[in-house]
């Protein structure tokens, strides 16, 4: 049977499932040019659930000001982005990254949502592009990552006390040295793995994983951890953009197979919200309003289908 | 002690080991503008023990000649470069890329090497960037490894009859969708498990490898399988060349912690030729004798320490 059938028969009415958007969520970065308060607006005429806010868009907003008009447009709120930025050496460093990682917990809680989502930050090294040649010392990945697994049981504590779940995102390999030292939805569960389920969580952004021989395995295990915090979703973009973090595109556009990823994640038992993230200057340069209409499309012609699929 | 005193310890005279370029090996990629006439000479002129080579320049020279050449130079054929790209999924490509990848066993036998690199290609789609919008079945990225694997298995009694080993490339997984579905080293041991460690091996490229958190464990498992047929260094260098495949540096100007790769591989037996393959653009505008000097020097600085301190 195929997918297509499949979605029919669990839905005789012919409606439902298959224009059911009810799971989508807009994260912010993906309308760029939106302030929160037209990111909400624009997500309610499109009919979606959610949102994902970004902490610049809060903090323009001010923060009890967004967390009123999420609440009273009746939208959930699927993650905050982003805290993290760990893996400083030095103290003043390591003390800075803590305060500000507390601030974002305290925004997560006063915006209703429990899934903070942490970019835990790339080799101390790579924040010097292009300076002089740096000592041996300052590559040295594994107490990068040391140092990320022990910040976040600095944090768990704090984040526990306001119910808010730490989210690592484990990122793309080719942004080990400048912005994530967590590479594999593997290693950011290793890394979770000390700490209860509702402390440390894990996201699943396609854009970042998609190609990991270990991808279907690991997205069990979060799931059986009961540790998905977030599916998050976009494609991966050939050629990549001169800032590969913005090569970022539409599902649809690119190679990731969300069939696949999708039924792996609802296998895995995730019901939660499903964010679109995209950072693409050309997507930026687009009305948003058509930027969401793009989106809900692509999302029920590529997404949807996969998470309907073992209904 | 310090890697510094460790050498000098195992070099009582003041020489040997801290100027020692016998094990390190020229890819004629790095060298990108010279035959391979002119790249044996400036091997031989460097004083270097071996030479990588690629299948363009040997066809250019005319396998014969380039395997007398390389024999009368006294140099050890560390690699060839390349067969591999098995991921078609019609019988016309399968046809094409067994055919091709059996002259390339000949090719290396011929050429008094063991060790054929193979970069396995990407997904079929993937041929194909800025056509029209592809059927996920193009996507089914487990699906293309699965026939890695069978075209494995088709070309090792080929291979094993001529004494050469298939030597599997996990590519950086930024290359997933276009060029390599082998993304990790334990993914490629994974492969070749099935197989003897004479009939196929793994190739530990930093540039590829470096990110990888199951990076030390997975050189070990490499090691004890005795699959390691070829350490190849470069740096990863930011930001990102316009075309990823360039952005390799020398070893010095990136983000590599060769001192604890060096250190994982020796660690797992490895004491074979080290190769410097870079695919840089300012570097093949470079004089080859320039390359071969600055190659040297960041040799015997970044990685030969890690290649020594166990001693």
């Amino acid at each position: 049977m195929s997918a297509g059938a499949i979605i029919e028969a669990f839905s005789p009415a012919g409606h439902g499932a298959h224009d059911d958007v009810s799971r989508l969520s807009l994260n912010t970065a993906t309308t760029k040019s939106w302030t929160l308060a037209e990111a909400v607006d624009g997500a309610v005429r499109a009919g979606l659930g959610a949102i994902g806010l970004w902490r610049d868009r809060v903090a323009e907003a001010g923060l009890a000001e967004a967390a009123a008009r999420v609440a009273d447009a009746g939208l959930r709120v699927s993650s905050l982005c982003r805290g993290g930025f760990l893996t400083a050496a030095d103290e003043s460093g390591r003390a800075a990254a803590l305060a500000d990682n507390r601030a974002a917990v305290v925004e997560a809680a006063t915006l209703g949502t429990s899934e903070l989502i942490m970019v835990v930050g790339g080799l101390p090294a790579a924040s010097a592009p292009g300076g002089p040649a740096l000592p041996d010392g300052d590559r040295d990945l594994v107490a990068a990552r040391g140092r990320v697994a022990d910040r976040i049981a600095d944090l768990v504590p704090f984040a526990q006390e306001h119910g808010v779940r730490l989210v690592l995102e484990p990122l793309h390999p080719m942004f080990a040295a400048d912005r994530a030292v967590i590479s594999t939805l593997g290693q950011a569960l290793d890394l979770a793995e000390p700490f209860p389920a509702q402390a440390v969580g894990v996201v699943v952004d396609t854009y970042h994983v998609w190609w990991d021989p270990e991808l279907e395995s690991q997205i069990a295990r979060a799931g059986s951890d009961e540790r998905i915090a977030s599916y998050q979703v976009c494609d991966w973009n050939l050629p990549l953009a001169a800032d590969p973090l913005l090569s970022r595109g539409y599902m649809g556009d690119g190679y990731v197979d969300f069939g696949a990823i999708g039924r792996w994640v609802t296998a895995a038992g995730y019901t939660g919200d499903v964010e679109v993230e995209i950072f693409n200057q050309s997507i930026w340069d687009t009305q948003g309003d058509e930027v969401l209409a793009i989106v809900k499309e692509r999302y029920l012609r590529h997404v949807l289908p996969g998470l309907v699929a073992h209904g």
